[in-house]
């Protein structure tokens, strides 16, 4: 049942059309040529994928894009025009028994270990292990890190957005027509939801992903009405009676009476305007959220929008609330609250105090921190390009290095201390304190027992001798699954709206200093004694002989 | 025959199976019901979508993926489980009617006019101007958007990459990794393509697009060797004579031999370093391109790659040259062309000073302009994250926006003038000066006759009243070709090649001072007399009532 989850929507599948095996660099399969041809076709590897620096100057990274990997090497084939292409891009003497070869590849030989996907996840712990046949293992780096690099980048731009805007405050991704490339949107829209945000805008995401879609009308549909001749009808039903209402003559009028309310003259207002929103509370008399920033907020939206909304009052209906999209978000999101609040006293409808205020321009993390301290009245924002794009980092850099060939670990020295990778098969796990909070990462040799509740374990700093301590965990989590082992899925990803709990959970057990915006603590990972000891010992002999660098 | 051209590739049908009408904001599909509801299904409607500001601190922006739009309106289309989804995700209390007019609509009724693919483009120009029914019209804004700004701002970015190479250098597009979706990746890699690149390392893009794919071996190739023994076989064929040559001893013994000439101790190479090239050798003789840093670029890689190059030669094939992924790339670059000449004049090899040098670290322009600065001897840069997500700015903000609608102006009015949209109907042309290079970009009322080469212009700047000027032509080019009309494509798209052609034609059109990186002069976008007036009057018409603002 669980696979059919996976391929059971026609959308999704038309998506991952472009996630095939083609999808990666050629010097992929110029090396699986070069290591079919020397060999190494029985040579086992294992490689890690991890990262080495979180994003967006912070201390953590929300872990996403597990299951598309799943469902890249559960359809992991070369098509007969793959190899007819390759055929002709390669040079003409590779041998033919090659492409044999690769057209029986599959990941049937394939073990995949992960992290949970929606887990916070550290510099150097890999996210994934993969092993099996050389060949193979080399031949998904590439789509592996696609899938991984952005979605986690996504997750962890929306779960930071989630944390300055607080649990009080809904989040809305708008980004769709400013995101890079269709599927750039449609995963910005899949994986902001993951990190924290309560819908998109994105149509397709929603019918995909089953996120819930939210919009309302744009300027254009405000500007498209010049004059209340434009309105085509004046008459809404009631809502309980059915009986035929004025909708028009009903907001006319209480544009009239509210202009001393709020001390702005009708004559100041759009008819416009107000044509536009009697038009859409029309459509929507449920679901009336109007944008009053065409004109004038304070002196044609907020009386504009109040008019209708009173009308729509008069007719059974009560109004959701307003976008503003420009100018000054704070001072005009109070002033629209305390026009609410004059409104609702005024008529005795208390409900008008609670209106919801949607804000949409330009908004990143700074400008909400910004906000926050200044004051504002805003319920919900609508976030576009700076989520979307990642605009304040929008790359993710994990990279997927070979750690282990035939049972020989591998290390990959640099002068550059920071890009050494950690050899050999390991484990990883999580130590918690008493208090509940994760206190560090910890990479073992898997050969090494797991670190045991209320034992001390030594845990080193990979690389710094001196830096070293004991830790006592009051609660130990073994970080990696088995997801996929002999050709199929043996760890099924969670649901979306299950790997979206998963962020908020995992990022509680992380300290408020950990997560904070500004100057951060770095949360440790640490190597035991052991593999300490392995990694020294392997990086000497593999040290270059000549001149200390 | 080149609607085929179109749609004739399974990928790319694939690819845009997400390119569809849900691909959208939901808004768009509220703003529908509510203008089918308040009886607009007969208004028609005129939008302009352009952008404000030019991206990277520029002054050009190259227009692209009108081909991409072409394609979303030949397959506009509401599926019957589009048509369920949004059944299901509208309030309740939608008129069924509703869904069976979206069922029945295509772009059957619009025309598409826009600027040529590749073209140089600038501020409030539109790229496309869409007339129609206002509903469809309207209901296409998400998804072109989507489609043009990514494009642009890829090409913009890849060309402007291309301008601080120079004509001398390759540059290859290495950023599938780092992109932001697999999708993100193809449009880079097509997009990068159509900028000025001269391959990508992206095997679908290749195939997809046709655009050359490009790549040897990873690090991980080299560190799957640790000893010569690892070697499978020590034999190659001679090229000519076909008889088995002992590639190895030949290696093995040019190291000894080269390592007097390059002042390298055999003991410091690595030996896995030397199995793995020679290893890659075998399986491309023809092709050696060899990656030097996985251990010591001066110590190991150069000196293994020298001594595998001239093993190649003794069997009749010549090197291609080194790739370098880390370090200080204008030193190491000069050391290995130093170590090429010192091994061409000891061997007689001229063809050794020829050899190609690849460089591929983290590279992005500025990087490029220092490396100039500071000489290096670099024939191929292989750029990834920069380039594709465009790190310096990662969107580009085209908006679209409504001008007209049955036959009258609208304006979009804000207290920021950069945002006024020029309203109406308009043509755009592009006056050119006796030397060949561009002057200025007119905006005109469509109704106003065309600008004559030989006649004085009046052009005036769209919101300053006292900056105007007469300009006279040498050259007028008219900025427009109807591209849909009628349900179908009636102008077809260039071919990829001859849009990549267009951008450079195009920019060599541009003064030097508007390209250049540092301070570039802003291009001049003008109106004419007649709609400066136009304008201007409208504002008027428009203006609120109150304060002066």
């Amino acid at each position: 049942m669980s696979c059919d989850y996976l391929i059971n929507n026609k959308e999704m599948a038309r998506q991952n059309g472009i996630v095939q095996p083609l999808l990666t660099d050629l010097y992929q399969i110029t090396m699986a040529y070069a290591y079919w041809k020397s060999g190494k076709v029985d040579d086992t590897a294992v490689f890690d994928l991890f990262f080495r620096t979180n994003p967006f100057q912070g201390e953590f990274t929300i872990f996403a894009g597990l299951e598309e990997c799943l469902k890249f090497l559960e359809n992991f084939h070369y098509s007969d025009s793959d190899i007819e292409y390759l055929v002709q891009t390669l040079p003409p003497n590779i041998e033919p028994e090659f492409f044999e070869y690769l057209k029986d590849l599959t990941c049937k030989d394939i073990k995949l270990s992960a992290i949970e996907e929606g887990s916070v996840v550290f510099p150097r712990v890999p996210l994934l292990r993969v092993e099996g046949p050389l060949i193979i293992t080399q031949l998904l780096e590439t789509t592996l890190l696609t899938l991984v690099n952005f979605a986690s980048l996504m997750a962890t731009n929306a779960a930071r957005y989630r944390m300055v805007a607080g649990k009080n405050v809904s989040l809305l991704e708008f980004g769709l027509r400013r995101a890079q490339g269709p599927d750039g949107g449609l995963s910005a829209s899949k994986y902001s939801y993951i990190g924290g945000f309560d819908g998109t805008s994105n149509v397709l995401a929603g019918k995909m992903f089953n996120i819930p879609v939210k919009g309302t009308h744009a300027h254009s549909f405000v500007t498209s009405f010049s004059t209340l001749d434009d309105l085509h009808t004046a008459v809404l039903l009631h809502a309980e009676t059915q009986k035929q209402c004025n909708l028009l003559e009903l907001a006319v009028e209480w544009r009239r009476r509210l202009s001393a309310v709020i001390d702005v003259s009708p004559e100041e207002a759009s008819d416009g305007e107000l044509a536009a929103l009697i038009s859409y509370a029309q459509a929507f008399p449920s679901g009336f959220l109007a944008l009053v920033d065409t004109y004038d907020v304070k002196r044609s939206g907020l009386l504009n929008f109040c008019a209708v909304a009173l009308a729509l009052n008069d007719c059974g209906y009560r109004a959701v609330g307003i976008r503003i999209d420009s100018g000054d978000l704070a001072y005009l999101s109070v002033l629209a609250r305390d026009t609410f609040h004059q409104v609702a006293e005024k008529f005795q409808l208390p409900w008008f105090n609670h209106l919801t205020i949607v804000a949409s321009n330009d908004i990143n993390e700074e400008t909400i921190l910004s906000l926050h301290e200044q004051g504002h009245a805003i319920d919900c924002f609508g976030i576009g390009t700076h989520l979307v794009t990642c605009q304040r980092q929008p790359a993710l850099g994990c990279v997927y290095k070979l750690v282990e060939i035939n049972g020989q670990p591998r290390i990959k020295l640099s002068q550059d201390v920071g890009k050494v990778t950690i050899p050999g098969h390991k484990e990883a796990y999580r130590l918690f304190g008493a208090d509940g909070h994760a206190l560090i990462d910890l990479l073992q040799r898997s050969s090494e027992p797991a670190p045991e509740v209320g034992q001390k374990v030594l845990c080193r700093h990979p690389f710094q001798e001196s830096k070293r301590a004991y830790v006592i965990p009051s609660k130990v989590e073994h970080l990696y699954k088995i997801y996929w082992k002999e050709g199929r899925i043996c760890t099924f990803p969670k649901p979306l709206v299950e790997v979206r709990e998963r962020v908020q959970s995992s990022l509680r057990t992380l300290r408020q200093d950990i997560k904070r915006n500004l100057n951060p603590t770095p949360y440790k990972v640490a190597v035991s004694d052991d593999l300490y000891t392995f990694i020294h010992e392997l990086w000497l002999q593999n040290a270059p002989i000549g001149e200390l660098s």
